[in-house]
C-alpha cells in the first residue's frame, strides 16, 4: 500500500500536488493547521510547530511516503520571518518521526532561494544546477530551507532513508496567495483598476502550480535523491508576465510598470532543468502563456 | 549581572571552559545528562534532547549568556550517528528559548570538521579559514554541525541576538575520552604496554583543553559574531604527538606506529587563528610539549 502523509495540503502548492498524487494512486492523508476543502482520505488538523502534534499525526497516519510542504509562507514576510528557525525544526523533527515509524521515501520542499543568485556563479547556461552552483542564500528563509535540506540529506544516507529536497522555482496558478504578483495584476486588470508592478527586470522561472504539483508527485513516486530543481528551465521577466496577462485580458493600458521599487534580489533565477526531465521524465504541461490564461480564468471565477 | 549557562558542562571541553569563565567573572550555571564533580554555581540535570526539559532549564537559568557544548561524542561513533539530527534540532531550540528568555549572547560549538579538508580547497597557507575555506563536511556529524551553525548564524542576525559558533580544532588533556589519541598512547606507555597507532601521517591541529577553554570563555566574552576557529595555528601529525608522549615518558620502544589502519579522513586539519589571535586577543597558555607533559602528568596520576 502506498500512503502519502502531505502536509501543508491546503496550500497553494499543497493543493495542485494532492490532485497529481491521487492520479498516481496514492491514498492521501492530508495535514494541515485547519481542515480544508481539499481532496484527500483521511485529514489530520495539526501545527506542526508543536512538537507532540506532529508526532501525534506521524503515528496515525503510518504512511510509507511524506511529502513535507508546510513552512512559514506570509507574503512579503516570511523572507525573514524568525519562525523559519521553528520550521527547519519542525521539519528535522517530521522526518525523523516518519523515518522511525517504518517511512520510507521523503520529499520536502526546498526553496531555489537556497543558490547563489549572484551572477558570476551562474554557469555559462545562466541556469542554476543542482550540483554545481553554490548555495549561499541571501535570506534567513533560503538559509533555513538551505541548512534543513543539507542536513536531512547527510542523515537520510546514515539511516537508508530514501530523500530528496524538492527545490521550487516560482509557481504561479490557482489558490496563489492575492497579493503576489500573478493574482495581483490580474485582479487589479479584472476590476479595471491600474496595476502597478516593479520596473520587472529580473528574470525568474515561472512554472504553473498544476505543473509543479505533478514534478513533486513524480519525485515524490521516485528514488531520486538528493536535491531536484522543480522549474520550467525557461526565464521570463517579471514585466513579460505583466504584459502577457494585459495582453490576455486586453487591459494593457491600465499596466503601470514601474510604479512600484524595484526588486533588488538578484537578476536571473532560472532552473537547470536536466535532473526533472532526464531522471524524472517530467515534462511540463503548460507554457507561458498557457499557464497565465488559466490563472486569469481562475481569477475571473473568483472575482465576478 | 553576567550569568552564563553552559550545556555538555561536565564533558572534557565543558570543565575546561567552566574554569576559564570562572576566571571571567561569571556566575555559572552548568547543565548535563547527570550532575557532576564541576566547578558551577547551580547545577540543573537534564537531557537536553527531551525539549520539555531543555525549556525547564533556560527558563530556571535566566542566563544573560549561553555557551552550548552538549552534542552526540560517543568515541569513534559520533561521525556518523543518527542521533546528530537530534542534537540539531535542540541545539536550535535551546538558542531560540535562550532568545526568547532575554538572553544577549549565544555560542554554540561547532567543529572543524565542517570545512572542506580536500587540499585543494585549502589555500596557499596550507590553513583552514572561516570564510574562504569552502565548508562540505564528509560526515553526518560536520554536516549537522554545519547546518546548525549557518542556520544560528542567519536567525541571530534577524532577531538582534550576539551569536558566533566556534570551530573546535583537536582538543587534547584532562578528562579527554580515554580511546582518543593522547590518553590511548599515555596510558598504555604508563603500563609499560605496546601502544598502537596508525601510520599517523595526518596533520592536526591540536590544542590543549585548558587553552580551548580559554579561548571559549574569550569568545562567549565579546561581541565578535560567525565562526571563529579554535585551534592553535600550528599543524602536528599523530605520529609526532605520539613520538612526543613516547619522549616525555622515555617509552620509545613501546611505540607502534603503524600498527592500526591508516585514517583516511583528509591528510590536513590546521586552523587559521588570525580571528581568534586579532579580535579576541587570545594567545594559547601551551605548546606541544608543555600541553602534553600535562596531560601526561594528568593520566599519570590517574593510573597510578
Amino acid at each position: 500500500m502506498r500512503r502519502v502523509l502531505v502536509t501543508g495540503a491546503s496550500g497553494f502548492v499543497g493543493r495542485a500536488a494532492l490532485a497529481a498524487l491521487r492520479a498516481r494512486g496514492y491514498e492521501i492523508h492530508g495535514v494541515a493547521r485547519a481542515a480544508a476543502d481539499v481532496d484527500v482520505d483521511v485529514w489530520h488538523a495539526a501545527d506542526f510547530l508543536d512538537s507532540a502534534s506532529a508526532e501525534r499525526v506521524v503515528r496515525a497516519a503510518e504512511a510509507s511516503h511524506l511529502l513535507h510542504l508546510a513552512w512559514t509562507t506570509a507574503h512579503g514576510r516570511y523572507w525573514s520571518d524568525p519562525a523559519n528557525l521553528a520550521w527547519a525544526r519542525a521539519t528535522l523533527h517530521v522526518v525523523e518521526l516518519f523515518a522511525e515509524r517504518g517511512g520510507v521515501r521523503a520529499v520536502m520542499c526546498g526553496s531555489c532561494a537556497q543558490y547563489d543568485w549572484a551572477t558570476s556563479t551562474i554557469g555559462p547556461s545562466g541556469l542554476l544546477h543542482e550540483a554545481s552552483t553554490p548555495r549561499r542564500p541571501a535570506s534567513l528563509y533560503g538559509a533555513a530551507k538551505q541548512a534543513t535540506s543539507d542536513l536531512l540529506v547527510a542523515w537520510s544516507r546514515t539511516v537508508g532513508l530514501s530523500a530528496a529536497v524538492a527545490l521550487l522555482f516560482f509557481p504561479y496558478g490557482p489558490f496563489e496567495k492575492q497579493g503576489r504578483l500573478v493574482p495581483s495584476v490580474a485582479r487589479h486588470l479584472l476590476a479595471g483598476e491600474a496595476a502597478p508592478i516593479s520596473a520587472g527586470t529580473q528574470i525568474r522561472d515561472f512554472i504553473h502550480v498544476a505543473d509543479c504539483g505533478a514534478a513533486l508527485a513524480a519525485l515524490v513516486d521516485s528514488d531520486v535523491s538528493g536535491s531536484v530543481n522543480i522549474g520550467s528551465g525557461r526565464g521570463s521577466s517579471v514585466a513579460d508576465v505583466a504584459t502577457t496577462i494585459a495582453g490576455i485580458l486586453d487591459r494593457e493600458e491600465l499596466l503601470r510598470i514601474g510604479a512600484l521599487p524595484a526588486d533588488e534580489s538578484g537578476h536571473a533565477a532560472v532552473a537547470d532543468v536536466t535532473r526533472l526531465r532526464d531522471e524524472l521524465g517530467f515534462v511540463p504541461r503548460y507554457d507561458l502563456g498557457g499557464g497565465l490564461r488559466d490563472a486569469v480564468d481562475f481569477w475571473r471565477l473568483r472575482t465576478s
